[in-house]
């Protein structure tokens, strides 16, 4: 989810649409300035109905992410009868997709919908509400968000940036990434060459690896090539669609480094406050149906690719060994911890996170977790 | 989530309140008929209003499950600025929660928030809708539902109950139970005594067990004079409020008897068809919103409740150890299949969750479940 061509985005990207994706690109506000003073046309108030215009970090359309912000759109649309209505703009269409945030906070557009971690580089907090390494699952961050505080710091981290704050969508735990070499002990990440964007980069840095930078397009033919040795992507659904399988001989598990990264949707906080209750309550339960709709489009299409990719594709599944997983979950602490303490509002995020995180592990291994290893016990279910 | 009462509903809910809860009751119509005929006011039309009633399985206010209820009409009611409002009623206020479906089926009550089982008497492939032992979990159900064909099939139940359904919250997989009697041996189930209601109880049937159906406040007393040597209730939220750790020493893990309970609104399908498509779009955004708030609550509960009764009360937890597991596993499959054979429309349903299951489990293995344990290797993550 870090770059955004992929094999079903189709027709070939410009440069700015292809860089959206990228979340460790730096945001400028020129071009934001150029559009405002170009002449787009404003909101339309006659006959009081409200004409908004959504702007998404990603392409238009696209799988499980542009879609979402479709169905946010929709369902505004649909619920207030018309008299809210939100045009979706892909990346590009008016703004770039990394300038969406500035092109909401200064009133170009009264919504985006996007990933917490693209605005990092304005709020380093934002991040932390993306996802992090060993962090929250998906049921877990919901849970966060609306009864452990969340909402509350993800409204002070937004406010900062001019916005009011949704969460609109989660991609779930995302796969461990594309490797052409083996990763049997830690010390196999020295000197690895990895396209891992984020705090997961992060932690492949400390373990020893060498993160490197990439841009979509330029990822099948670096892996082709050897110039990297293994990418991260989304999951099954988005990897089978770029086609990564061609250029990748295993396929690594679980994705500890984003083990649930959530969608935003960011409006003007001018906008917001100018809505009535009504049109409040439409947005956050209209929010609410896109969180679920975009995550069970990932858990259904994902169950799906990750059966092709292995029955069509013979791609070979590897889990990372243990004592890796052990060794990166402990350097993920350290390296998070350390950020953190170089950011007020970062501390404060973690450590909320951190106190609805432990008693989360102990239900999820009396729960969840439980109930998953159970099933996959090697008893005769279906005929 | 079977019987009613428990500590936090407080002031003794009377006999026909306590039996809501219970889900192997047949529901009567005939104190629906008489409702029906009480002069109950009716909706009011004025000004183009609609004010609609819903009724509830659960005692008003009940924690996780009628609190639910609520969110799902004040959204509605904030959502259309008040054009339509509903007011709930907990079970036994307008008639009995058992008689909910009637009541709404008939006219009395537009709408009603329970549980697919508790209608398994009038249609029996409500309670596959509902839950399976060793089925999906809460991620999976939301997806079938939403991409998986459920939606459809679950209309189709519901057409057969005069009523429209939606997916109005969901209790995430459920504890074990709790247990005076260790069970270490799958042969450890020959004789056991147990409340256990639904799909759960036949399998414990089937692996020998003796089920005996109780009320909630006669579980207790049962517990501790023998009459019962275990019990399945909710899970830590709802069984720590219920006081359960008072009578059982074990509290077992995980409940592989109904690892994701969804809750259900169901509308009249002619109150549903005279809706306009602005009323249509509220409320299922509003069920959407209700769906996450109730797992959340739930999650979020849980975590902390499992907490206090390992630490406050000193509940001593047990996993069912693997090899029982594997027999209830292969039991399961077969008490289920046994019991879609006997009705097409819950083959039907459960032929199209197996269809979902089978590659879920294979990408639950990639993702979910491998992060999860991942995460619980023994690295120091917090300082």
């Amino acid at each position: 989810m870090k770059s955004q061509k992929t094999g079903t985005a189709a027709k070939a990207p410009n440069k700015a649409e292809r860089r959206g994706f990228l979340r460790n690109a730096t945001v400028s506000t020129a071009a934001v300035a150029a559009m405002a003073a170009s002449g787009f046309p404003k909101p339309s108030l006659a006959q009081g109905l409200k004409k908004w215009r959504m702007g998404t970090t990603w392409p238009k359309n696209f799988p499980g992410l542009g879609t979402g912000g479709n169905t946010l759109a929709k369902f505004i649309g649909d619920a207030s009868a018309g008299k809210l209505t939100v045009e979706v703009y892909g990346g590009g269409e008016i703004v770039p997709g990394f300038e969406t945030m500035d092109a909401v906070a200064n009133g170009t557009l009264e919504m985006g919908h996007g990933a917490p971690y693209y605005w990092k580089g304005k709020v380093p907090a934002a991040e932390f509400i993306a996802s992090m390494p060993f962090g929250m699952n998906v049921m877990e961050q919901n849970a966060w968000i609306q009864f452990g505080g969340g909402q509350e710091l993800a409204d002070k981290v937004y406010r900062q940036l001019g916005c009011k704050f949704f969460t609109s969508g989660n991609t779930g735990v995302q796969a461990g990434g594309w490797f052409n070499k083996e990763i049997n002990s830690f010390e196999d990440y020295q000197g690895l060459k990895m396209h891992i964007p984020g705090l997961g980069g992060e932690v492949v840095k400390a373990a020893g690896g060498n993160v490197v930078s990439l841009r979509g397009g330029e990822i099948p033919p670096a892996l082709q090539s050897g110039a990297i040795d293994a990418t991260k992507w989304v999951g099954p659904y988005n990897d089978l669609a770029f086609g990564l399988y061609k250029s990748a001989r295993f396929y690594y598990y679980p994705g500890w480094q984003e083990p649930a990264t959530l969608l935003d949707n960011f409006i003007n906080i001018k906008a917001w406050e100018g809505l009535d209750s009504e049109q409040k309550a439409i947005i956050t339960t209209a929010n609410a149906y896109t969180n679920l709709f975009v995550l069970n489009e990932f858990v259904s299409n994902n169950n799906a690719a990750l059966n092709t990719l292995r029955k069509d594709h013979g791609v070979i599944l590897k889990k990372f060994p243990d004592p890796v997983l052990n060794g990166l979950g402990a350097l993920a602490g350290q390296v998070l911890r350390e950020l953190a303490a170089q950011d007020p509002l970062s501390q404060e995020v973690m450590d909320s996170i951190l106190k609805f995180r432990a008693p989360a592990i102990n239900y999820a291994a009396f729960s969840e977790q439980a109930f998953y290893n159970a099933r996959s016990l090697p008893f005769k279910y279906v005929r």
